[in-house]
């Protein structure tokens, strides 16, 4: 796509978070956003499919980023702990948009359509980053164990992440997973 | 509700799960499965809202269940082995009903609709168990992180255990908290 079509979207993107923190999700309409965003609504549908989608751009970016961390990490090294970097690797990502991540975060939480949404995407992600634990030999009943238990870590830090940016989500990463070896001893 | 209704909602769940089955759930109208369950349409929406929701009805009677049994678990329990107990008690259920519940899986798993519908009750229900855990006093963030987790582990023994009903829940759970412990160790 050309700068101008990458423009567009990422205009389209910071529109619709405007306009949903403004008046809602429900209330906003696609051609508001194409409008704010000072293109066509056509060039919205070029971009988008609907008005929940505008919010979930950067999810096959991150399961790119998510599985070939999988993939890249050492040999021998215990699923969690691939995990651990691969998390570190995601939180980077999250850490340098925080302008976006930290809007983005507040409406969806206040939005049941894009909650359900949102919660639809992270199983795909733990899917798709189980499949890339299969890949490299571990069985399949530790890859799915060890990623559903190890989303619970990633979310609970991302979120703590909100609430104290002060600390990097590698700090947080690292509390998190303490304290779940600490409840589970 | 008259006993006749709790038995044509019974039927309607029933009728409901095998045209699902037999012709999938996109394919499936509220009209054909009134016929089925011998009732009329109407009768249909004086117990369910929508075609899905007739699947999901037994998540109420379990986040009742979850949530006394964390209000019940004695004193000085850890978070987790409260969720053992919470677990176990709900996984009973879930025995009790196997003619119902295997099938429930599998046409879930096949229906992106219904999935998306069950990880949103899933959330609802992680979070109802981690306030009743902090209404025993368990802080916020150790509660929220240790349901989620434990939530793995529930959802990782009720597919074992459709895999294996052989071994009780019971036994499917020793075995995956066993699990965890050895992935986090």
């Amino acid at each position: 796509m050309p700068r101008s079509g990458e423009d567009a979207r990422r205009r389209l993107q910071q529109a619709a978070l405007e306009l949903y923190r403004e008046r809602g999700f429900d209330r906003t309409t696609t051609a508001e956003i194409a409008a704010r965003a000072g293109v066509t609504e056509r060039t919205f549908f070029r971009h988008f499919p609907d008005k929940r989608e505008v919010l979930f751009d950067g999810e096959s970016a991150l399961r790119e980023v998510m599985t070939e961390a999988v993939a890249e990490a050492p040999e021998g090294l215990a699923p969690l702990d691939i995990l651990r970097r691969v998390f570190a690797t995601a939180g980077q990502r999250i850490e340098q948009n925080r302008s976006f991540t930290e809007p983005r975060f507040e409406v969806i939480a206040a939005t049941p359509a894009l909650r359900e949404r949102d919660l639809a995407k992270h199983a795909s992600l733990v899917e798709a980053v189980a499949q890339a634990l299969r890949q490299r030999g571990v069985d399949a009943r530790s890859a799915d164990l060890a990623t559903r238990a190890g989303w619970a870590v990633f979310d609970r830090a991302a979120r703590d992440w909100i609430d104290d940016p002060g600390q990097s989500m590698s700090v947080h990463l690292d509390r998190a997973f303490e304290d779940l070896r600490g409840l589970i001893a």
